[in-house]
């Protein structure tokens, strides 16, 4: 099928631009029954909107979501659930001086180059905007995810630019706009964001991914195996340049008799595997990790060329993120989610439904 | 549908067990025309074939591919291509001390968890054996590459666990069993191998990929980006636990003023978005490094329980690659060549024929 | 991937219930470059918009289409096309009586019996409303269709339960509500339908469809041949019991050397094959034909039973097509067309650029 | 994904041809568990073979299955099955005499349109021969339905040519060559295909399915509804050129009251819907139907042109059967079972494992 789908049995569909009338997605596959309303979606969106600290675009919109189909009196019905959002504040003519050239790392080139038209209001089609069907659609899979099998997608930033992001707690996630893990480094967060705004360029970021309550058994060997989907949700999003799984890059440097997680009665010792072996989960948390590469959007003049191939120098106006890593943490948590319930659903057409109280064995990881 | 098949239009479905019968796939969507001999896809079998080094594992497999459809008086027809390799040196008694119990780090446990039923001999399903059809398959799709676009796929060993591998160029790499692109640093490799054998313990690798010639404008938006599709090629590979796109994990730390590659009238000046920009090619090399996990079949004593839940030591006997790493290279060749073909083939049904020789745009990326 | 999808390469994701919010599609897949107004979607809707006779249902809706995505300043852009239609004219309490049982021959009984949970109101998503998306995507395909390759799809009603319809001439079917080829039935049909309106019964109707300038070649054998999939896409639609393709159910009493379209230099000298052979356009116009099961929305009372199993009979009010046959001919050619378009899409990218010139051999069909 | 795979969740990848070395297929997506040896499938693909009466062609295959993978000590894995079947009777010199031309109403025209390349012996790709990795599948399938869910596939022959062939009993079609339901009629039709063979001439059939012990519930509206799929997958196999699902065709002229099946407590009182509502099954027997054109491949002497556009005579020699229905009752067969377990795991996969034993209703149909 064609590139705007992702998933095979819960599938979002996704459509819009970042200065058209509206953006959203379709949600196919969500088994009947699941309470939902507007309001579970909107808590999600909510937290990555732009507008809400000084450290990310300052666009305003309310992202408000309206659910057109697919629940009847507060119940998914089995059919497709289409969410929409209506654009507000886009402010197009502030992108005039990029009709004709296009931004160093940015997408403009390659949208040119593939379609050789291309709506470069906000970015168009590859605006990081369109993010937010993502993540409605990462909403529904969060919740039927939690309410039926237990299981929580949760994330955070784990490094900004060089600043490393040591984790204490997962409170503190919520509570700053950063979702950095650690209340104490957040006045030096916002110092180096400060800094870096007043330069005019961007920074990257490293977001962390954990999904806990994990059924073993997930996953469909050879080639949609767990970890290999989760790759591909994850370099999907906006800017991710890598992705690692468990023990990641770090296992090039490790023996076997290091990087193998022993078995216990007690459960597995370690967690090197981050929750998948041989494509398929463990019962352990499932963690990954992935790079975000710095906004290509920034006031710095830089070197280009115009639709001619004509030197041009670039710089970029309207509102932008100076790191797009940071309202990341809920885009990462929706496409792993949505990996999850996709296989979810893929393991219980193949063996039957999961059952989260009689593991095949008893040996199942600690949390 | 179901998970053994890769890509969407240029698809590779694979099945097969490390000691049953025989392993294989089928190639479907290959285009008519194209000269095809079982020597195309024998070469690159003898590049990734076991027992071909005292450093690789010691099991004597021909791995003689015999083409059973889909090719007519020596071209392709545009049917599937089915491709078979007949296991023929299996010890299936190595393996009998883990029929009961699961080898630490291996997939063992989660087939185990998942379908309840496992073929342990050789790992089965699970083993490293099956990147043999994906290698097989992948011939197709660099031939076609090469033929019609000019494109190639090249890959080699960028570090050995602790020893990364300057590289010094491509001549090297066919010249030793490491796939190192410096011939200086083998005798280091070697010995360090021998150590390792020795030991009874496995070892990590970094491979790193290099395509080029690829033309500007593939890659299909959002979600099917070519970076999200190479993403999950690559970690799909037996072993793999990180992925990285161009500049990977370093742009964590990058300003933007850094990572995004200025344009001018004669091309990119630099590739830190390894040929990618918003999910699309940008006709510069597509660049991509991948972490694989040291193997988890080894000598070494390690705990683990058996299928009561009972705690159980396991040494692994059988033959086994003291480092995966070292065959993964035409292995990583293989699963890139299958992305590139398969959104070639996406790029000319949505934007009709592609076009090597006109640009849309004078600038192009130096080689 | 989930069942709400139609077409690999140029998909239609549907979405909506008949009484919710809205109703809608994305089109993902098309061409980039392409003219598109909200009025070329429009014109097509009105065909088969209700309320426009007195042979129809007569609730109101103006089935006014909102082009949400993909569109750049008139042209396509490549990326997904959204399309809206807001629902105005609901009467959901209509339907009161129907909650607790099910419409004989009604959808009603089978999504209770799947999900557990049920849009009753106007049948929910099982609505021949729905049909209102596909033609609205229809006009998409159709539209590309006729511009690149001067592929026309038409269909006409050739028989209104006993009343067989001869055809005339193609001018006709847009003159009258029944979209009959021939002027002069007309009267016939009307009062045909005035009799069946009083009875409170309804009836069903065969439906032809043609293709013409459908370039040879076009199909993929085995599974997915084009006639394979035009009888998915037409036995898709509310209310299709049967397909036919060419000399369709004819063939079972013909003699090869009849039923076989023999060749000249000229072209084909018949066509029974109605396109298609081996799964593979000809070249010569695809012809298909199907049946339409009378409307089980009516009037005359019916045995049944309700949610708990105790016999109830129904009636049902609302507003519904005594014959949803009529408005079934732009259904047709929209499930047509969007066949015909994925399976361009598809030959160009396993056989290049689709040639409307130079034919491999000489031979074509005339018109 | 491309043309050759059957099924989204429990898929079929069919390849070879007709006079190559082997023809097969890759099974993927069965359920784990589930005993099945050669036998198993040998048994249904010798219902299909040549050879077997002076009524069919006399080539002479054994048709001897191997499974290759995805079984392991009598049981199935939840990996590929794959399934070979070597060619061993190729006469290839018989078709000789098409290598330059094509032969009316066969697929011979078509491939050389679409690949520019055609393997002719025996029809290559496009030979009635490819039907037998259907049948080895659809064995697959139709074991774990019965043996998980009661759920039997059959079919008859309703009609050779003129002749209708009255319903009798199920005993009496596996025992004449013709699967006539009638033992009464068979000396009829043995002398109508004693004289039809010696024309030279050839016949076409209609073909009865009947699924019984169907779940209410199956079915994925909008677009994959079964009764699409059934019809995709029916008019998929060669020769077919109309579909049927219950009443079919005889639709057109029932008026609503005499069409929708009345429920009572004891079950729906008739079965026009032929199993199928909405696109999903109501609980009572699928009913489909198919009519298969006459063989393309016959003596008499028919009008053609030649590669160069020229006009030739085309007279068929080789082996053939003179009527493809009559061993397409198997294959039938198979392709209503592959749909059905892929529509029970999509089904499982949505709304949880199927419920054999509690219905959400009382009302259920009698057998």
């Amino acid at each position: 099928m064609s590139g705007n789908t992702l998933g095979k049995l819960f599938t979002v569909t996704s459509f819009g631009e970042s200065h058209g009338p509206a953006i959203g997605c379709v949600v196919d596959g969500c088994p009947p029954g699941m309470a939902l309303a507007e309001a579970d979606v909107q808590q999600e969106l909510d937290r990555r909107r732009p507008g809400t600290s000084r450290h990310v675009t300052q666009r305003q919109e309310a992202d408000r979501v309206e659910i057109l189909s697919g629940v009847f009196e507060g119940r998914t019905t089995g059919a497709p659930i289409a969410l929409l959002i209506r654009n507000t504040d886009q402010r197009s003519k502030d992108y005039g001086n990029i009709v004709e050239t296009f931004r160093p790392g940015h997408a403009d080139y390659t949208y040119w180059q593939k379609y050789g038209i291309r709506d470069h209001r906000g970015g168009g089609r590859s605006s990081a905007r369109l993010t937010a069907p993502l993540v409605a659609a990462g909403a529904v899979a969060k919740k039927w995810l939690r309410e039926q099998l237990g299981t929580e997608v949760r994330a955070y930033m784990r490094a900004l630019g060089e600043i490393d992001i040591p984790f204490e707690d997962w409170a503190a996630v919520q509570q700053n706009p950063f979702f950095a893990p650690n209340a104490g480094i957040v006045p030096r967060l916002e110092a180096y964001m400060d800094d870096l705004r007043r330069s005019g360029d961007s920074i990257g970021a490293r977001i962390d991914v954990v999904a806990s309550g994990v059924p073993a058994g997930w996953g469909e060997p050879l080639f949609d195996r767990i970890d290999a989907d989760l790759a591909h949700a994850l370099m999907g999003i906006n800017a991710v340049k890598g992705v690692e799984i468990g023990a990641g890059f770090d296992s090039v440097r490790q023996r076997g008799s290091e990087h193998g997680d022993e078995l216990t009665p007690a459960g597995f010792v370690g967690n090197h595997a981050g929750g998948v072996l041989g494509g398929i989960t463990t019962g352990q948390d499932i963690t990954a990790s992935i790079a975000i590469k710095p906004t290509s959007s920034i006031r710095v003049a830089r070197r280009s060329i115009d639709k001619q191939g004509n030197a041009a120098d670039v710089e970029t106006f309207g509102r932008h993120d100076p790191c797009v890593g940071i309202r990341a943490t809920p885009i990462a948590e929706a496409a792993v989610a949505l990996v999850l319930i996709d296989h979810a659903l893929r393991h219980r057409a193949q063996c039957g439904d999961v059952r989260t109280d009689t593991p095949r064995i008893a040996a199942r990881a600690p949390d």
